[in-house]
């Protein structure tokens, strides 16, 4: 958690984080992701900001290279996917190799295993879901199913995403929370490059938020989405002023005007 | 491109690609990416497999430094974002320091802007987008709109996805292709203990092969797809009749075989 200045002097406080979706089903076009999307809007409405994402394949070493250099770097990791007891499930233990502690039984979670019955071999299996490197602590399923856990500053969750949504929702009160980023958007049917010059003069006037222009392509008309991001309400609604009275004078029409 | 002995020592042909999305959209959730999905499977119906995505924000020296760090680590780099004319659109300019180049005016882009008629200062805006890195070429974009670019092994794609995959249909012929990795998958209403220990036997006589399991919630039900991917179809088959053996051991039903 770093405690910056923003361009008005006040501190603001800011919480970053890293996303590592680990999945061969995702990089293979097999699988469209859909974590990724939950994770920033729900880690974005606790102040907590996704600045990179890594999508890597089931390769121990990849994992755990990775891990090594992107835990430092920012607040938060969380992982999605590769927790289960099959054979292609090493997040765990790459985990373990990339915080250099051995794997071992964690007791929470085999006791939540061994809750529901099953044959011996079965059991084996199963109990391999609590092998988890040593110091790291369980993240809570309410639903059942495969547990996740925390090691550092890294959290291990599954890659079912309504697992992943539950083991994400019982970690509203571990994470730090910071500063929401706000945005609010408009729509103009109008071409990027007749409100270039102008929606820019506004970004330099708001240097404090991010002005971004996400232009669309529908039904045979070319148009954009004007976005501004950043902490501050009121300033978001005076660029928001200035951003329409950009649109309309390139004879355009601010439509659909949505606060997140 | 790697040609490298398989396990059966015939030689196989490996095209590897990375894709790099540039939007801080996407790492705030305003925007699902939908990109990477589309690139994995014609880039993957090509032979060329994606190895690695990277998801980073609009910062130049972001930008900048991932180029530089991962166009040596593939054959191929697919950017998808920040082409357009405002002023958080930088990757042409990002690119142009990534290859430690002057950004000039591409005269192929160039032409194809003026092609369409605007006021001097919305020309000016519109001429932004034929910016850049001295060397590169056009990729082109049949739809009209924005033109790509590729400089050295970097391809840099628009955002939006229609004109995303109408630049990288272009690219069909100007790639080496390598050998497809094919996949098929069953589905089995199992829980993935229930199979884990003769899959890993079956992913162990294979192991030219990636053997996934990916489970599943649907309906209050677990399930798991299994996945084999490999190149050689023959053996392809063989691994599959292996896989549907272990299901039916473990009590289930092999269920919705698919081949991709």
């Amino acid at each position: 958690m770093h405690v910056m200045p923003n361009s008005e002097a006040k501190t603001r406080t800011i919480v970053t984080a890293c996303v590592l979706i680990i999945g061969n089903e995702i990089l293979s076009g097999r699988t469209q992701d859909t974590n990724l999307n939950h994770l920033a809007r729900v880690l974005g409405s606790w102040g907590i900001q996704i600045r990179e994402v890594r999508i890597i394949p089931d390769i121990d070493t990849v994992i755990i290279d990775t891990v090594r250099m992107i835990r430092s770097q920012y607040d938060y990791v969380f992982t999605t996917g590769g927790i289960g007891p099959t054979h292609d499930d090493i997040t765990a233990e790459c985990m373990a190799r990339a915080f250099d502690v051995p794997l071992v039984e964690n007791e929470a979670i085999a006791a939540r295993i061994r809750v529901r019955p099953a044959p011996p071999d079965i059991m084996v299996s199963r109990l391999r879901m609590a092998q988890t490197p040593e110091g790291a602590v369980l993240i809570d399923n309410p639903t059942g199913g495969p547990q996740g856990f925390r090691i550092g500053n890294v959290h291990v969750l599954a890659g079912i995403p309504s697992i992943m949504q539950a083991m994400l929702s019982s970690l509203e009160h571990e994470l730090e929370h910071g500063d929401i980023v706000r945005s609010c958007s408009v729509t103009a049917y109008l071409g990027e490059s007749q409100i270039a010059s102008a929606f820019s003069a506004v970004q330099q006037r708001y240097p404090d938020f991010d002005l971004g222009s996400y232009p669309f392509f529908r039904n045979d008309k070319y148009g954009t989405n004007l976005v501004i991001r950043g902490v501050d309400k009121n300033r978001m609604n005076a660029a928001l002023e200035e951003v329409k009275a950009v649109i309309v004078v390139a004879g355009g029409v601010p439509e659909n005007i949505v606060f997140e």
